[in-house]
């Protein structure tokens, strides 16, 4: 393995360095030919390095930036007065070829309109989409797009997310010939809205898309297809909903039994199915697989949950680190000329 | 308790009368004052009651249809077709007076279209829409809508969803002043859809209307608001995303421990510890709650999931049945025109 340098907006998140800091240094730890570019205020981000190891140290180093987007900006705002920030400058070190991908839990609007200023899309895509790959109940791999980097999406896009989706659902997950659905709230082709008819009507006709049809929201775990597309309110709203119910499930699971008095053979029977029950959903844990990918540029940006915990927060530098090693844009890139259909 | 009349649609749904006539049995089994009107083909429907008890045989009429609208037709050719129809005659039946409900677990499109066209909407109503009741962490309820009537809405329609939502919470749930939210994919002001956003200004300056902001989906069972307001797209994947997670879950549940060997006293453990997460995820089962209600119609109409099985289709009887006991239509007509604001 190589040595491989990453950029974290450190100051993004609804708790900043507090989370982004101890992060990086469980991925430095985990990972010993990374590197780790942490921009942001230096004083914020050295006071919690103050007891950090000295080997992992020496793969740190800090870039001050002087101010943050905040979460609740409005996007085209944010953008205009992005100079100095730290989002910005983590997405300039990739642009700079200083880092090769860069991590950011801040705002999503400002996040992805400065990744595509900066970093700018692939040649044949509009606009990038948020990707992430959800587990499925027949141990397999659903990639999801778009999660919202896109609040309302047209029929070419749509398309364009599925061709992005199928890519990296073949070079990344390794699936011959994946499967390609639309969500939608029918399986018959007359339902839904008309960009996702539309949508439905291209990829048919798309030679090398194995486009199967709509699916609907039941079945966004049951493995029934490879790839998942669908516009960003929509996918936004899905993830959140599948998030709320399996965080409530192990909360649930975690407080059940506590504080009861039983005997002691009925409370490690039933530990031991909590522990099966906790390892089955703990793969859907969205702590385990934060980090939704921003596809379609010409470089990696991991978009984090802004209310990612540290856990989730390395989970998303992981992320970065596979995309790279993986060389997902270049694959993308490479892939795209073949599969989209040509303007001419 | 009075006498009450249902007309049910027994063709319907993906198992027609294998389901609905076992499912009316079981309902006039617990609901003595109840009576049953089942429209479909008169063969069928008898094939199945020739071992039912005499006694509720008396609380059950058969009325002979000719024709049955396919699940998968388009609502618009369904609906100029739908003469002689099951469906259509269950609903000529409310608007004749011979029942004073429907419920049918037919094609949904033309469910609506034929209820609009033969019940017509309140005044104030542009569109009806479809309405189901959550249970959320804080052992309440989440009135939510529209999950699937419309598929598109305008601000003025999740306008009307939000007052028509509210005045089921207050009226039937018994919830004073109930907190009114729009669904979106972020809580700041700036976010989302522009119907979101100028239903939001609308909302904010209904004086009877106690409008809390936007939630997102994670927040869908956390109790934070009593009623949730969403276009008919977004409705209906956000139910049948939790309703995919939850089906997940207990299957899982079930299928626990089964067919391992192991200590009599880990086996009680565990089953112990299984019967309880049942009990708190049962009341999310969707077989517990099928049935959501058409809002906005002077008439109560009941749409029952496609693929309900004979506990789900007799749970959307019930939830007939106990909205016309709560006389659910009136009170909704009443309370609109305090609350609507005035065209003139």
């Amino acid at each position: 393995m190589t040595r491989l340098t990453l950029a974290i907006d450190a100051m993004g998140g609804d708790f900043g360095p507090c989370v982004t800091v101890p992060a990086a240094m469980q991925a430095l730890a985990s990972h010993s030919q990374l590197h780790l570019l942490l921009v942001g205020d230096p004083d914020a981000i050295s006071t919690l390095l103050t007891t950090a190891d000295s080997a992992l140290m020496a793969r740190v180093q800090i870039f001050p930036a002087g101010s943050v987007i905040a979460s609740d900006a409005r996007p085209s705002q944010a953008i205009r007065q992005s100079k100095g920030s730290s989002m910005r400058m983590a997405l300039e070190l990739v642009k700079e070829g200083k880092a090769q991908a860069c991590i950011s839990a801040g705002n999503t609007g400002a996040l992805m309109g400065l990744a595509k200023l900066l970093l700018r899309p692939l040649e044949g895509i509009e606009r990038p989409a948020l990707m992430t790959v959800l587990p499925h109940q027949q141990k397999g791999k659903t990639v999801v797009l778009d999660l919202g980097a896109n609040v309302a999406s047209d029929s070419t896009m749509l398309m364009q997310f599925a061709v992005m989706g199928a890519v990296v659902a073949e070079e990344v997950l390794a699936i011959r010939s994946p499967r390609v659905a639309l969500l939608n709230i029918g399986e018959e082709e007359s339902k839904g809205l008309d960009s996702i008819r539309e949508a439905a009507a291209i990829l048919r006709d798309l030679p090398d898309i194995n486009y199967i049809g709509y699916l609907e929201g039941n079945d966004l775990l049951t493995g029934k297809t490879d790839v998942l597309v669908c516009d960003g309110f929509v996918g936004n709203v899905t993830l959140k909903t599948l998030e709320g119910v399996i965080r409530m499930f192990l909360s649930l699971l975690k407080s059940q039994g506590e504080g009861k008095k039983r005997a002691w053979w009925l409370t490690l029977g039933g530990r031991l199915l909590k522990k099966r029950l906790v390892k089955r959903f703990g793969h859907l844990n969205p702590d385990q697989y934060n980090g939704a990918c921003l596809l379609g540029l010409r470089g990696t940006v991991i978009k984090s949950h802004g209310g990612a915990n540290q856990e989730a927060f390395t989970a998303a530098i992981e992320q970065a680190e596979q995309s790279v090693r993986r060389q997902v844009p270049g694959r993308i890139a490479a892939r795209l000329q073949a599969v989209l259909p040509k303007s001419d």
